[in-house]
């Protein structure tokens, strides 16, 4: 079975700024989005979406510190079955006007396609105590 | 532009319990997730991969509470132009024999397909202090 994805804007990337450009028929889905902070973006790694990384099962670990590979399903390895990126980010503005939203970060390149926006709801979305994998606790800090 | 997902499990959901039941050639790619103690899962919301469903851009808040609707980019709804499923769960046991995965809880049906798994990372994916819509101030707690 497959299941098909449409794009529904694009990530701009300039040294002056990150914009979400949402395509004018999709503007509409983002009323009340000015109520939130931050949303979840679901992005299309397009660079990824080839057979051979579409056929990757496990990755290196970061920053290969001579640890063992791990399955793609226990990292952040772009190269995945289906390469959908998922990067929470900050709303800095919303321009009605141009239809973009303007974030604070977004690791995804210009151009990229946007598959999905949801709001962050800390109540399912923030856990508190998570563990994780020895190599990724150096990096365990809050997100503001 | 389209874009193909495949499916790499579905959910099993019984009176005794919730399964991610990986597909065979997928299972190592879940090396190094016992390392973990919560994931994201993506999952295709099945019944809502319909034309009606995906040209929704405008769904009524929760519970319906006198309030006007949201953009679906500023909600949860099931209705959306890509109807891909976001949860974050608890992993309680990794079960390698029948490559499946028994987590906590699951916001999809019995059968549903999965698209993918990921980590979760405080570090990117825990947000404090997250602003929500008013109507989704009185269910925020943290999840343990």
């Amino acid at each position: 079975m497959i299941y098909n994805l449409i794009s529904i804007g694009h990530v701009r990337k300039t040294d002056s700024g990150i914009w979400l450009v949402i395509e004018k028929e999709f503007w509409d889905a983002t009323v009340h989005l000015d109520l939130f902070s931050h949303i979840i973006v679901l992005w299309w790694i397009n660079r990824m979406d080839t057979p051979e990384a579409r056929r990757t099962i496990l990755a290196d670990p970061p920053k290969k510190k001579g640890l063992t590979a791990s399955g793609v399903f226990a990292c952040r390895s772009p190269a995945r079955p289906n390469p959908i990126g998922h990067t929470i980010v900050r709303i800095k503005e919303i321009d009605k006007l141009n239809s973009y939203i303007i974030v604070d970060h977004m690791d995804a390149d210009d151009g990229t396609p946007l598959l999905d926006i949801k709001p962050y709801l800390p109540s399912s979305d923030r856990v508190e105590n998570a563990k994780v994998a020895p190599w990724f606790r150096n990096l365990e800090k809050k997100y503001f």
